[in-house]
């Protein structure tokens, strides 16, 4: 028997012993845990010790002799109790075949991640929140919100369009827009639309370098997501800047979110003056486009979690609620000097 | 003319020459939202103030200058200017037909919701926290820590079935077993395995008064949630807790774990001393079965974010930043004596 085992043995033994402890103290052979022989019972916990495999075993019958060891009324013996209980709890966590051992912490992610980064966020990092969010999910007004009560820069699709097309066009041309009207056709102008004329498509193939204007347009903003990075903290809407500000390993905080289907179309038929049938048909069309244009670009799953550091439910908490919630979230997760680079 | 457009012709005039002064400042026709005549713009930004459905261009507007704003270097001028556009952006958001005027915040959701709900969690309710979760994304150790950590009790699937067998069998029943290793098989208990012998499920037809086993367990289970619920604040994983819950009306906060495939499967190789082909296999096959017991019971979808009130990434924040964020979160939500109950 060599000096592991030894250890594994004597911590089963403890184990056992505190199970009996609290079912003496309780008074109540219904809350023993291990109702075998002792010996029995400590070969057994010494061999959940021995795999990980069976770690989540250990766990549980731990997790039940707390719980009842909480139930213990006077309070003595429970500090007592649960004082043995937490030094065994430790013990069993040092065992490096034990539960809890392996973590899925992903460095990459994590390096990239700036809610989780109160060391690592370097001084010279500017501080991004990426939101995504379904259409009706209130995540604009989410954002907005945010980006005022943090003091920083905001960036839509309609303002990152109108910046390309500023950097693109120079002065000169601007002073021929009369108006803002334009705007209107901004949004349907980032989609994957099809339907233009073959003289259009030639003035944008020599405008674009060849690409498609879609792909020209993603690429433009690529660039310019950089160098905003490089001066400047803010709130970037949509756009698939948490995948591409993944993978120009700019650190950022990447939140999506969502709200159930019947809420939206309630929503939608109030902000958009529609019929509730006009409105399933419009968040149907626009949760498409987004899934088709989020997959095309990053190949990944719009809206699924594991593609986000966080997502939130806005129905659950509302405008104000999310926003107090994720201002929860990033200023303690930070030592950032947030709104104050200037 | 009648008041109210009085009034937005009065903020559109205030947003067009903030937008002036701003470019004033700077010095450079290039940072100018608006390019055309003051009328005209004037007349157009009253417009999209009389319809929610053009609000959000409002805001972008209103973003852009705001952003633009920011670039001021001097800190007398830029305040100046700041103050002005905190004074229009409030000015808008009386309007209301503006944007920011329809939350999305569900009454009944929210009512449910104990990470919401400083004010409205009742003294008399237990705090309770829902923990879906992926295999594989270490949901398990961060809920089990989580107890720990706020000194609550943790219920899993193996600690279930246990108080479920012990409540049924009272204490005679129990000297029959010698020891807990039946706890190897509870999981598979409680999947919807259908490969039993005729005579053991003659025998539990006769023990679930005709039910099927699992509806038997999962309404048992359910009943079981309502009693401990009213007397104890824990935290449980999975069973579709959240899901009974809410249908109980009961409060408490649902939150589900995951983390991308691969990393889950890098992550149950360790774990459970897997191939990677193996731990793929296994990760399908139990994805497969939550998600089928989850839709079968509750008629939702398994792991979609619009059905918890936060989704976490555990890649992006390992296991203590795991437990640590939703500390954060929980600990300045309510203003509850967690732990603290007896």
């Amino acid at each position: 028997m060599n000096k592991n085992q030894d250890e594994r043995i004597a911590v089963a033994g403890r184990i056992y012993d505190l199970d009996s402890e609290v079912c003496r103290i309780l008074g109540t052979r219904l809350s023993r845990v291990f109702n075998g022989s002792r010996d029995a019972t400590i070969r057994e916990l010494a061999e959940l010790m021995t795999t990980r495999t069976t770690g989540h075993l250990l766990r549980s019958e731990l997790a039940m002799i707390s719980n009842m060891a909480r139930t213990i009324p006077e309070k003595e013996a429970r500090a007592k109790v649960m004082t043995e209980y937490n030094e065994i709890l430790h013990l069993v966590e040092k065992i490096p075949t034990s539960f809890g051992t392996v973590d899925i912490l992903d460095e990459n992610i994590a390096k990239l991640n700036a809610a989780n980064l109160s060391g690592r966020f370097a001084e010279g990092n500017h501080f991004i929140v990426c939101i995504g969010r379904s259409y009706g999910s209130a995540g604009t007004d989410i954002g907005f919100a945010l980006a005022d009560k943090l003091k920083i820069n905001y960036y839509d699709t309609e303002i990152f369009v109108e910046v390309m097309e500023r950097l693109e066009a120079g002065q000169d041309e601007l002073e021929d827009r009369a108006s803002f009207a334009h705007h209107q056709n901004l949004n349907q102008n980032l989609g994957l639309e099809r339907n233009r004329t073959i003289r259009q498509r030639i003035k944008e193939f020599n405008r674009y370098h060849g690409l498609p204007k879609e792909d020209a347009v993603f690429f433009n903003q690529s660039d310019l997501l950089r160098d905003m990075a490089q001066k400047e903290d803010f709130i970037v809407m949509g756009r698939c800047a948490d995948v591409i500000l993944s993978n120009l390993h700019i650190p950022h905080i990447s939140i999506f979110i969502n709200a159930p289907f019947e809420l939206r179309a309630r929503r939608v038929m109030s902000t958009d003056n529609l019929s509730y049938k006009e409105a399933v048909k419009l968040l149907h069309r626009l949760d498409r486009r987004h899934s088709h244009y989020y997959e095309y670009y990053t190949g990944r799953e719009w809206g699924n979690s594991i593609n986000y550091d966080l997502c939130i439910n806005s129905a659950s908490y509302g405008i104000d609620g999310s926003v107090e919630l994720i201002l929860r979230i990033i200023n303690q997760h930070t030592n950032h000097n947030i709104g104050n680079q200037k």
